[in-house]
């Protein structure tokens, strides 16, 4: 993939000194069908990047792919269609939605999956100091945050290292991505996700199906996404910075 | 109205010096369905204040309601269910949908509302000076938003003054309240609306269509946000400060 995700544009700036011309970097946003096994599921917008991972993530945060294993292929048409096709049952789709309260494309949600039972997570610990280098290096790799202040990033931390960093117009699609990545055996869900979003209740609630044991956020944490992670056991992590965490949930898992 | 709307929740703060017991504020965010003359049309998850506001603009973005005037009452019960009755034409609703990037409940817009032509703006100007106390004005109402670090904020200048100002746990939530109060003409659109969330296509997509001439955020805008405020002829304006703005489009309507 090859995509266009920036474009420079001439903006004014206005202060009490008067008028002045500058160039500023904008995040491309663009629309992108998604469909399960030749049915189209939905629309969203997106930055293009790791629009594959997007398209199973996509599909995971509504429910209709369920599980690691499940995705067979996912193709993207540069005219606007990612095309997954996966191993699941006709008809299995969530039936009551709620929209919800994040930013992003799967801000869909059924009732039946914010009320039931979770399966176990993937067990892991982290050091404080693994974490600090885990933010170091999204950090890092982060440009699009800075230049556009447009976008949300996401990474994966597993196995003492960043395993995949993406980034998006929506805080969800950000996620999306890095759970579309679990899905395609890309990176493993026994580790940490960092998000620059706020932790909501899908946010918390799409990790902790995927079996990710810590989830964390430079910003924090809303009731519900707080009460999903406690019914999960998910270790919750606000205003996470090098050398300083403010845990919500299951402290355990963190090492000092 | 007198919802619950934060709740104080016991963390540990983990640092390199040991962990310390710490009490924090979290934004309530709860699931409210949206009904429209007695059909349910959609459920958000939301933060429980100007509720009904809220479901008059969650109808308009969603392209339900279309105009002011439109609106007859609304009825919020405590159950979860806000129930508005409008004069509108029955199987008027948007076909083709498309999930947005937004943070919030209206995350879906049409193709239609995307491409389609705008009506003329309620014009206005407005004065440096003035877009200052807005934002001042703005920051003195919003304590949710520097305790909870989970609720974006949004209000209406208009006549001189700080017409409303609203909070969510989504984005486009705080927005959709603000325009569900010129909907329900509690304030007018002929000013300047101001957001701490980011402009994305659907969030400026909704304040040209309710016809309101120019439109800020604390951060920035993408690609098609700007767009779409080039189609519509607003005035697009990132990175709003008392005396100093980044003006992105329609530069003319602010007046030093």
């Amino acid at each position: 993939m090859d995509n266009q995700i920036t474009t420079k544009q001439k903006t004014v700036v206005i202060s009490s000194t008067g008028r002045e011309e500058r160039e500023e970097t904008l995040a491309i946003e663009e629309p992108y069908k998604v469909a399960l096994n030749d049915k189209e599921i939905g629309a969203s917008m997106v930055l293009a990047t790791g629009l594959e991972e997007f398209g199973a993530g996509f599909l995971f945060g509504q429910g209709y792919i369920t599980e690691v294993g499940q995705v067979r292929e996912v193709l993207v048409c540069p005219e606007g269609r990612i095309s997954v096709h996966a191993d699941v049952e006709e008809g299995s789709e969530p039936k009551e939605v709620i929209i919800t309260s994040g930013c992003g494309g799967t801000g869909k949600i059924s009732r039946e999956m914010l009320e039931g039972a979770f399966d176990p997570l993937q067990e892991c610990t982290i050091t404080l100091d693994e974490i600090g280098l885990f933010i170091r290096e999204l950090v890092k790799q982060s440009p699009l945050g800075s230049t556009t202040h447009c976008v949300h990033g996401c990474g994966m931390w597993a196995d003492g290292r960043l395993q995949g960093f993406y980034e998006d117009v929506g805080r969800h699609n950000a996620v999306d991505k890095v759970i579309g990545a679990i899905l395609m055996g890309k990176i493993p869900a026994k580790g940490a996700i960092y998000t620059t979003g706020r932790l909501t209740s899908d946010m918390v609630l799409k990790c902790a199906r995927i079996g990710i044991p810590i989830v964390m956020s430079r910003t924090s944490a809303s009731s519900l996404g707080l009460a999903i992670a406690r019914r999960a056991g998910v270790t919750l992590v606000g205003y996470a910075r090098p050398g300083r965490l403010n845990v919500f949930n299951a402290p355990d898992r963190i090492i000092c």
